[in-house]
């Protein structure tokens, strides 16, 4: 298996292969991206099979383990192991091994948001925080709820939330949202911009262009998100 | 306390006070909701006083005390309980109890959703998958999770997401989308209607009417959307 994890490049490391990290890792490989797996209970290895999935078994804590797990072509890794501590050192291990890769940690809670961050985590998730906030707005909410869960919905191709980089050489680069055709033609909405230093601008106005770096995040059909996707390519 | 529960009426009974029970407790408090919490531990009551809540120590699985916590009287209940059993008994019970009211359930697991279903939740989240999958979300469309975490934050007051009726009498009423301001003036977006049926029109054009009865899911800043919610009432 190692000289398959050897021929990846911007692949995903998940750390952990519990009922998160095996929901997670579903996900990505729907998505296309390839995921190497460092699970440190040798009984998971035939689910890791049965799923398909390149694996390690080991502690993800360690330099050795993480460089044969290709951390330096990676494009980031999930700190999913047991406890909050474990994920901490594995985040602090893992900035030092690839400085400019993206890192998502879980939490136990939301009280260790804060250290996973400071340690160099860019993104922090508590599930049972996460899940606590969602029953909320289930009963705050429904409606929202109902339209995110379609919205977040690969299947329904009606209407999906997504977000498009503006590359260099895009034929919408420089053109302003009004004149674009993107309201009136494709039938998208465009709720906000980010540009990219990551500010974001919240329901940018008709005259605003679009910049080569920037984000947009847009709603409306697959099909014209597709086609849109075209229209800011390179 | 059970005078205090007494008088209640449209508050919601959470059953199980563990993690997930108390910030969920609090998020409802914080929306002005009334809550009585149901919880089988006896050593919960010192931070249940202390939380504030009111509160009945002992099995939720039990005609009595749910009607003790007023259940005929309430808008809904959250079964919160440990194993996915308890939950699905609470929620055919609480059904039979209140047919109407809205029922939430907590799922081990995505596999329980289905039967908790059909014991008669509205809703049933598990906090596992949902945490895996805004992880997932996190690697694959960072942007809209960003945005998405900025609008449901109560404090980010220049964007956010919100559901709103259309009431008997409001303003609003039978005026289509295009003559209402709501775009050009209030400068808010109007990403989908449900009707009454909760059959749900995303992205509506612009001779769309208001219906009494439709919900519309908006974005914009709060205050733009306090003026509209004063404009759908009755």
């Amino acid at each position: 298996m190692d000289n398959q994890i050897e021929k990846l490049d911007d692949h995903y490391i998940v750390c952990g292969y519990g009922r998160i990290g095996r929901i997670l890792t579903q996900y990505l490989i729907q998505k296309y991206i390839n995921v190497v797996v460092i699970e440190k209970d040798t009984a998971q290895a035939v689910q890791l099979d049965g799923d398909g999935v390149l694996y390690l078994i080991g502690e993800a804590v360690d330099e050795n383990m993480l460089i044969r797990a290709g951390i330096r072509q990676a494009s980031g890794i999930v700190a999913g192991l047991e406890t909050d501590d474990e994920n901490i050192q594995l985040v602090q291990l893992a900035r030092q091994l690839n400085p400019d890769f993206f890192i998502v940690a879980r939490a136990s809670r939301d009280a260790f948001k804060k250290p996973l961050e400071d340690a160099g985590a860019h993104k922090v998730i508590s599930p049972y925080d996460i899940g606590a906030r969602r029953m909320a707005h289930a009963i705050l909410r429904p409606t929202v709820i109902k339209f995110l869960e379609t919205a977040f919905n690969d299947e329904s191709t009606e209407f999906q939330f997504e977000e498009i980089r503006v590359r260099q050489g895009a034929k919408l680069a420089n053109v302003s949202l009004m004149d674009s055709g993107i309201r009136q033609e494709m039938n998208l909405i465009v709720i906000a911009i980010q540009d990219k230093n990551g500010d974001m601008m919240f329901n940018p106005k008709a005259d605003t262009q679009f910049v080569v770096g920037d984000t947009i995040v847009v709603m409306g059909s697959a099909k014209s998100i597709k086609q849109l996707e075209i229209l800011m390519q390179g």
